[in-house]
């Protein structure tokens, strides 16, 4: 039974990661809180139907699922979404709309580990049911902003790739049949990763069409208001004009080749990189206007986006934003003699009423204790002995300065 | 595909829920970092063999275990006990001892949901690892009052109920075979769920002696004290007093039944009730000093508890101890004129970096949105036109006042 290790693709969280971790998620957090969303947290286990809904029996070989105990199948969220909506369908009628939720939180997807990706992963995760309108998008392209300059992210540290998917898949239906468009679409989605002429050749199967779609690609937001639209790219291309009005200014940029791989997004689709394009997306999403009608519930329109905390923490590290732990303890109490422990325990009580408070547990000499306090950065330090548990007054030492001041034990709170 | 439903024996966070939580985890984190323990985590699946290591095959009718992908078993954490200890082995050699580590989240156990018991719940666990001493006792057993005081809770809500199993053990060797042991101790520790009669039925198969045994557990440590105790006996009642002298005095009660079921526990154990013994135990722990070595890493003597979160939410409520969330948006931006919509996200997005700002983006007009920030409670409202947008001249209104002041735009972030 010797030689337990940590499961593939799972991090250990030890202090000073997990301290840097909630870090970011405060940030976040706080960037939600700000822009109206409020926080939910859905089941980790979830039924297999109702993750599967989406996508469908392929999700199995990608996610991990549950032994059967009971009657139902049951598997471990991949994503926030279907827990989101499972949520909102239930209490659709009552909830005043928009409703803008978000959840910081694990996810599982059985997938093959390697840099910013896990198999256990933490996502950022919001959503807004309820408008159809662009000013929804805008408004969770902008909390995506908020969370990386909350992080301490700088505007050319990252840039946001809008798209359409209306506008996208009005143009390309001009060129190629429908039967194709979906094929079409998780080539163009790559379009970043692969040079041109892999990229025609993913192409290829579209015939002459392929070299007109990737001419199509570099079209710029200008090229298409110069254009006459019509029909659904037109229908598009108003919506997307819309919400990049309302965009923070300098962060988005137009690209016709987000596409977002998912066939179940409809509209204004985003990306997140950093400026560098070192890293794997920082976040995703869009608008799914088909997506709580999908899960059973009431028409409604959503839009939303999730962001991964592995990819953003190898940013933060690259851009030296990580910040340095706080973990040291506000006082270290050391006790000179195990007779008073008894009062020094007494003391140590009220001190944790107010500060991080450390002391000794396993008996160690006193000399042995200070050498603890400067192991664990204490940044104060009383000594308790029993002269001090006799004349009620405490010597408290600065461990940077070296400073020392006596304080009554009475006054120690106000002192500290 | 439609009604999708919530797993059995799970629950969904709404906002107002999880606000709520959220205050109680956020005292319960306080309270260990003021104590000097740090937070950790470990993955939520692990394989089955660590999560097995402690009960054996047994385990796997009580866990949600994972189908098969790779070469490995693997299964949801249960507690986190088991991933603690493989942190703790990973790194033993350069931990500084003690390592003082807590976590909060969720464990999930296979078992029949009911009132203070789901499939999937919340735990805060802490634990104490490289001291031997009764004061690293005594440090888990305060850790788990100032919790509990830090809820709201006050000293004759709750009580601790404190016992040591050499001193019990040692008690019972004198008069029961030790193939009898284990069974016996099962028995006792279910002493305050069940009468007398039932008690001594338990423990029929002592023969004789168990009559000696049910009068034994009404043992007062003062009478203990009048006795000459020796061996293992003596050892645990050492022990146990120097704990007890070194617990916040008024919270610890002996109770020589208090056994911990599981076989494992080598010293003080302890388990916390409400007054009125009305709900499932709060929270529960001991020593352990078996438990590094049994996963594998070298001898280490620990310490440490779990408190769930269900109990302690039904206590709360019954205390009235419950905070009303606070989900309300400081400021609503109502936009007069779509305009000017440009300008009036300008505004909101700066408001954001302070405060907690809604604006509409559902489209709906002025009268409506009035409504909206009526139903969220707004705390202040701005409405923004095309008068506004041209002066810079904005009026903020105090919706619980109805108080209204004009402010420049620029200054507005002072105003707030």
């Amino acid at each position: 039974m010797k030689g337990f290790h940590r499961i593939k693709g799972a991090e250990d969280f030890y202090p000073a990661m997990l301290w840097q971790r909630e870090q970011v998620f405060s940030a976040m957090r706080a960037a939600a809180l700000n822009h109206g969303f409020l926080e939910v947290d859905v089941p980790a286990i979830e039924s297999f139907s109702l993750l599967a809904a989406k996508q469908g029996e392929e999700i199995r070989s990608q996610i991990f699922t549950i032994e059967k105990k009971g009657e139902e199948e049951l598997a471990m969220r991949a994503e926030f979404t279907p827990g989101f909506a499972r949520m909102f369908i239930e209490k659709q009628r009552e909830l005043p709309k928009p409703v803008k939720w978000f959840s910081i939180g694990k996810v599982w997807r059985y997938e093959r580990p390697q840099a910013g990706r896990h198999r256990e992963f933490f996502q950022f995760n919001a959503e807004v049911y309820g408008s159809g309108k662009p000013e929804a998008d805008a408004e969770v392209i902008n909390l995506l902003i908020s969370s990386l300059l909350g992080l301490g992210l700088m505007q050319n540290d990252f840039f946001v790739r809008v798209n359409n998917r209306k506008l996208l898949q009005g143009l390309l239906l001009e060129k190629i049949d429908k039967g194709n468009l979906e094929r079409t679409l998780r080539a163009i989605d790559k379009r970043h990763k692969v040079s041109r002429n892999e990229l025609l050749k993913e192409l290829a199967f579209l015939g002459k069409s392929s070299q007109e779609i990737v001419e199509l690609l570099d079209l710029t937001f200008e090229d298409l208001g110069r254009l006459q639209l019509k029909g659904l790219a037109k229908e598009g291309y108003d919506e997307l004009k819309q919400c990049m009005r309302l965009v923070r200014p300098g962060f988005a940029r137009f690209d016709l080749s987000i596409a977002r791989g998912l066939a179940y997004y409809t509209g204004t689709v985003f990306e997140a990189y950093d400026s560098e394009m070192r890293f794997r997306a920082l976040a995703g999403g869009g608008r799914y206007d088909s997506l709580i009608s999908m899960y059973g519930g009431a028409d409604t329109p959503a839009t939303g986006f999730a962001m991964g905390y592995a990819t953003i923490s190898l940013l933060l590290a690259r851009k030296k934003l990580e910040k340095e732990p706080e973990l040291s303890p506000d006082i270290y109490v050391a006790v000179q003699d195990g007779a008073v422990c008894e009062q020094a325990f007494s003391l140590v009580a009220r001190l944790r009423q107010y500060k991080k408070v450390e002391t000794d547990i396993t008996g160690r000499n006193l000399s042995n204790q200070l050498k603890h306090a400067n192991r664990l950065k204490a940044k104060k330090l009383i000594v308790f002995g029993k002269e001090e548990a006799e004349s009620g007054l405490l010597k408290i030492k600065d461990m940077l300065t070296g400073e020392e001041k006596l304080v009554q034990e009475k006054d120690i709170i106000q002192a500290i």
